[in-house]
């Protein structure tokens, strides 16, 4: 679906176009084509190729999607792939976004998201000093726009790990925590894997010898990598501490168990020694003189009595009750 | 077994060559010879040496099998090592494909491996403006055929992975998961090893300094990589993922344990008090009054079930019943 | 807030400035002037960066706050960013420390952070022959100072660190141990967080391509660097430290449950005897010869006793009780 | 001990030497001569030190031994360190060899190795035309001969893994498979440690700056190092799965633990019963009526034994028998 | 503490200096100065600053202490910092050796260490055609002295390891190995601090760009890079060791805890038949035939002590017992 179809001179809208007219305006000197595709289909695709002379091999890795994010030139031309990430009912669903860039068009195309990017769009009028430096300007503008939608979902990341961590050394939490932990980390693996190749790839944009395309603009692009660089850098702190968290949930199982069996312990060893006093005072012997003291019942009950309150104390003491 | 023995001109097929004709051809301007062998035999290799003048230590190689993915250059020549795996009943298979490429040949030695790659030579003859490009091209066509089947194994890997962290989390699953995974693991570091050496090796295909035969139609080896390079990260995060969830099992046996451990401990408690004072009341004193009472009996059965209930609320409240 | 603002010419202080007056001194040649803000807001920050001619890329990011450290050049000028630590209360606290360094300016702007850096203005005028060095020494001075304050953190959390491996082979500390572990792990990070980045960034300022600003001192550049890099080895074996602790503390668990369940069992193992042998003697069978013994009760009595002794002596012996 | 002393001219032998006669011939043109010991006595190295005119730290590293694998370059000569590994008895033993090699001359001195390199020198004279190459293809006939010996070696720890795999997950081996994991591990350590240092040092030998003596046959020494890099790999997987193996025998252990835990809890619960139920019919309460009834008796043994039976299966239904 | 002052020319020893003599002799041509001080108070670094042209940064690095090992150049001087390892009564003691080199002079600074380094001086005197070639070989001598006292530590911190490895599968040793392997790998991080730096740096002066105060004899730094590379790779190793061996001695506890709960479990069944027996005769029904019989008695402790060898017997063969 073709969401918008504009044509740009001197960072100002010049006009509304139907496809077809793409490749007039191409031709005009100091002009761009900014085209945003929406789930486009093979034939959309295929006839953006062909206004565009888009390379084969790049509109096939936009058709098939499932792409790592990247960044490629051919020849001239740039085509990068970002991935975006939408949190749908506590799922973190996939989108993606594919840029054509030449120095006279910009081609977006997006895929499996529900959110636009039009107020891109409308930022890059609002800037027209700014969208003057061309189609490299737009591009920086995508970027900028769907590096800055993976800051949320990073700070979302990070307070569901810290409504964990206050929940980690809490007794009965273990079974619970440890599931959450592995479900956090599912979603820290897929923000890594829209943002280090990415983080990667974008560090070519803004040295010396970066595409053309990018030439004005170097800070913008330093800007998106740094960006990108604190996410990455976030990421692998959450991954750090998970792994940390995981180990020390584990450790407090160990140490819960521990207690439980000291307790366990210690409650079997005062009525080991209740059940062996009865025992004795049951057995059938003859001659237990004991048995026939007037008092012997109520001094045995003391006698198991004080024993065991005895035990109970020392096991306290030693922090096993 | 020699599969198939072709010449090309112009990416046009020209003749279906004998074995003693290849040398003929190679001298043609503008032509180049295809041979595609099955499981070779030494003589066969030897016979293959003499026609395309290859290095000994390649052929060497071939004969061997058992190589690391690799590509090596040889003078002008290319010498292409890539791994074929295959799912035969569960387990993968290791065979091989070994690619000589000069600039007027292409020999492929498969081994091992029961999946054909005359769908290739069929892609190759269709697309003649491609096949234009030399032996080359035919070595993209290869080397991208190869790679795709790693896609639906990756594929595989990863559902597996999917259907273990489903029995992660339920009782009783322990032993079969950590069997599952380890035998997953296992499959992964044979995907890895097909894949990692291979996209080091071919990124040097399409830099500046690559070699002459790739030079047109860099981006193609590019895609290559960049394929490989999705499937190394796949893999990555697969063995992650893996370690963590080997992790995730042993916190949730100790989790399980330590459950039934509070709820043996209940268990044992509640029991304990009922045998001391069934203990208590077999005791051989003579004078004990409470024996003699009418409804001693079941007195002492009300005491004994309200006291086992009352623990037994507590244990329960606790959360250890 | 601006703190201060000050003319400096060949090492010494010229004149103590208004906002407006700026730009006058700016034009002066072999002049430099230095601005100190505190928690400025967004219109000091609009002001200061029309007097400057600061990137307005480079202003955001001050104003935003919440940036990795880094050290971006904006054609001849620097934009540094720095972490400031503070221990409030057992708690480590972030400010932050932002300062634009052009040949002729130094503006350093503080935020979130209580503790001022009016000692390094001092600093820099007692010495006026290293003054004279212009804005670099200044941003030197600035770097050093942040730096010299992240050692004494540093001491803390070794300090931390021994305290938890003293009490970590002494029992029952497992658990007030891993909480600790995992705290200071958290301080850890934040740590490492201000000083890798700034360390990788900072090697940067003295190689033979560093800015033009700071060319005029490397050596003290690299010295900044030297201290970052002893933090940073320093951090790195206190995070692999605690990694081991973590381990070493589960493993005391073990060892300890370990030796509580062989003193459950060996007591258990004591009173089972016991039991069993009451318990026999308890029985009601018509003719139990040694029941009617008129010894029998203590004969009884110290089979079981010595029995017990004996078993006790091997639990002993074997290192079980 | 010299093992042998022969001078080469174009491949071929040209004559056995008395140790004095070697700088006579190290002065003909297109001569080179090959010396072999083992075991060598001080003295003998320091008369090849005369001889040859050998670098006196590489002699001290030859006299001392108990280097790590490496290739240092002294002038135009190469002096090479590896190390040999022979199983005696299950044990890895470690032996060494040092290779000297100038233009027109080999010094080959093996220590703590019974193996001889007899072969390697037979092979030579076999390939004079390779021969002819000179010292450097000596140097690679050696380096040749040392790694595939470490190929056995490899086959062998990986077989050993594989039958420790095949006991991982059954009962009552984890104690025999954690020795043999750690002991696994010494070994491939061992091994590690002599590939790992030599393939990086033999990555410098075929590149375009490689040392002059390597110059005729880049491609042989490429070969050495391809063979070291496939060891490397099986080693480093080697290790990655011992990790692995020794995190699933410890899951193992725990989940068998857990196993028994569950046995133990179940029989314990129905022991209680019955226990419970006993101690109650053993009470001298003076009314109990049930003790009155003519198959009072059988009824009880009937009451317990059928409440045993339930028990046991629910036990068994829920997996803990 | 002045140790030494010495003036050599030309290898040989020119004079012993006072303090105020050395500017004489820095004046004179093929001449160089070496002083060796020990625990330096400030006054007589100071003096050495004025004497030598120190740069005040190294100074005060010198002062300071505390440093990492290091080498930095301060315009063609070069500043050393290395560690100093000294074991007194079990405990490892961190000294500093810091080394300022210039073209005619070279000034060491022990401090904190008992073990002087006047055998270094020897040495130079004894090999003047080696000394001849300036401070360079000085520097050389005393890094090659610094380095080889490690090699004995490195030793011994080995055979520790080696000492807990042949207690790590024999039992009740857990605590006293887990203890051991944490204050190994303590000292062994001290040494990885000493060596690892070093070697990093050490690894400059060797190169074609490396020091002019190095220039004549790389082969030597060469030399102590080595070494160090050499201990280096023994401490990673012993590092992985001790990691591994922390979780293998995890896995024992783990092992053995196992099995002393299987014992449990097996005695706890063989008393609980055996209480359910004795339970089950001694209940107090009216009609127990069996208790009339003659022979009751013996027959009902025969079959109890069947029960009990056939469950032992049982219980032995699974591995139990």
């Amino acid at each position: 679906m073709i969401v918008n179809c504009v044509a740009y001179r001197d960072g100002e809208r010049l006009a509304d176009l139907m496809e077809e007219e793409i490749s007039d305006y191409l031709e005009k000197p100091d002009c761009f084509v900014w085209v945003a595709l929406c789930d486009a289909t093979a034939q959309e695709l295929e006839l953006m190729k062909k206004e565009f002379h888009l390379h084969e091999l790049a509109v096939e890795d936009a058709r098939h999607g499932h792409q790592r994010p990247k960044i490629e030139e051919y020849g001239e031309s740039l085509f990068v792939v970002m991935h975006l990430l939408e949190q749908v009912k506590g799922e973190l669903r996939l989108g993606e976004m594919n840029v054509f860039v030449g120095h006279n068009y910009v081609l977006s195309v997006r895929s499996h998201s529900q959110r636009h990017f039009v107020a891109v769009r409308e930022r890059c009028e609002r800037e027209p000093h700014l969208l003057r430096h061309g189609s490299g300007f737009v591009l920086y503008a995508l970027m900028d726009a769907v590096v800055d939608r993976y800051f949320p979902l990073m700070d979302q990341l990070e307070s569901e790990l810290e409504e964990i961590e206050e929940q980690i050394f809490s007794k009965n939490a273990a079974r619970s925590n440890i599931e959450r932990l592995y479900e956090l980390k599912r979603k820290v693996m897929l923000l890594k894997h829209a943002v280090a190749p990415l983080m990667e790839a974008s560090g070519k944009l803004f040295g010396n010898r970066g595409p053309e395309v990018c030439a004005r603009g170097r800070e913008y692009f330093r800007d998106v990598h740094d960006h990108l660089s604190r996410i990455n850098a976030s990421i692998d702190t959450i991954r750090d501490t998970i792994g940390t968290a995981i180990q020390v949930n584990l450790s407090m199982v160990a140490i819960e168990e521990s207690e439980v069996n000291k307790k366990l312990a210690a409650w079997a060893g005062i009525f080991a020694v209740v059940t062996a006093f009865v025992g004795i005072w049951g057995m059938n012997f003859k001659s237990m003189p004991e048995l026939q003291w007037e008092y012997g019942y109520p001094l045995a009950l003391a006698v198991i009595g004080v024993t065991s309150l005895v035990m109970y104390r020392r096991f306290r003491h030693a922090g096993w009750l």
